[in-house]
């Protein structure tokens, strides 16, 4: 049995136990972006409910066009004004370099990705570039509220840097 | 008090019951592709535990060149081989079209994005696109193992469409 049948297992508990549909607006009006990794359970780490928060999650926590394309969406059709950034300790971005990611993909595929793999050497800095990024972009409209943390995977807490 | 506030407040309560930290790699060597929707709780919906699974996730749980960026970190450096799609039932993305995404932030800010929102008008499709581009991609080593889900926010089930 692959591991994805394993979880489809999981969801039919989960949903004898389910009471919906709730509303599609976040009701906090709350956005989040969130590194990928494995050890952040952002639902567990902030208390989230469900209906709360838009999550969005990515290797780094990073924002590329990509997260400026869902926090658009997020805030102009769906109502969210605050924006959670979480990076965290022991990243797997802080591991390898642009350069050397991408040599390793074109030596075994012969093809050299066009986008930028978003290693970063200093987590503090990547968490301040992403708010930079938000705050320039001309389509999020709110970013009053926009606060960036790290997650220590030791302690289980957040940091804010920025 | 912002509610990004009361979630900090939530995190000291996490940490205290908090043993960390974990392996880096993912132990079920899963990756999952999501919607940012905030009724999909991803942990609660597979049954997830700290530590097992990337967790990506945006406007729609589309496949765009951030996906691809994440899935290629993930097998390629953090050795994931199953992948697991989750679009879902009341999707604000079945609500507009790029075109009037687009021409409303324009109108408002005199700049048109030069991305694609990647709203859509069939959800099973979508899904189904979303997983040709992550077969169709040179930079995803491992591609047998992708299966693509609908979450039922009424019932809270995955109903496997490819």
């Amino acid at each position: 049995m692959s591991v994805t049948d394993e979880y489809l297992e999981n969801n039919a508990r989960y949903a004898k136990d389910f009471s919906g549909p709730l509303p599609l607006p976040p009701s906090r009006q709350v956005a989040i972006v969130a590194c990928m990794d494995a050890r952040l359970n952002v639902y567990g780490i902030l208390g989230l409910r469900e209906g709360e928060a838009h999550v969005i999650r990515n290797a780094g926590g990073v924002v590329t066009d990509d997260e400026i394309r869902s926090l658009a969406i997020s805030q102009r059709l769906l109502g969210t004004r605050e924006i959670i950034l979480i990076h965290h300790t022991d990243c797997g971005m802080l591991t390898f370099s642009d350069d050397e990611f991408k040599r390793a993909i074109q030596d075994e595929t012969g093809l050299k990705p066009a986008w930028a793999a978003e290693a970063f050497t200093d987590l503090d800095e990547d968490v301040r570039q992403s708010v930079a990024r938000i705050k320039a972009s001309p389509f999020i409209p709110h970013t009053d509220a926009v606060r960036g943390f790290v997650f220590d995977v030791g302690t289980g807490l957040l940091h804010e840097v920025a």
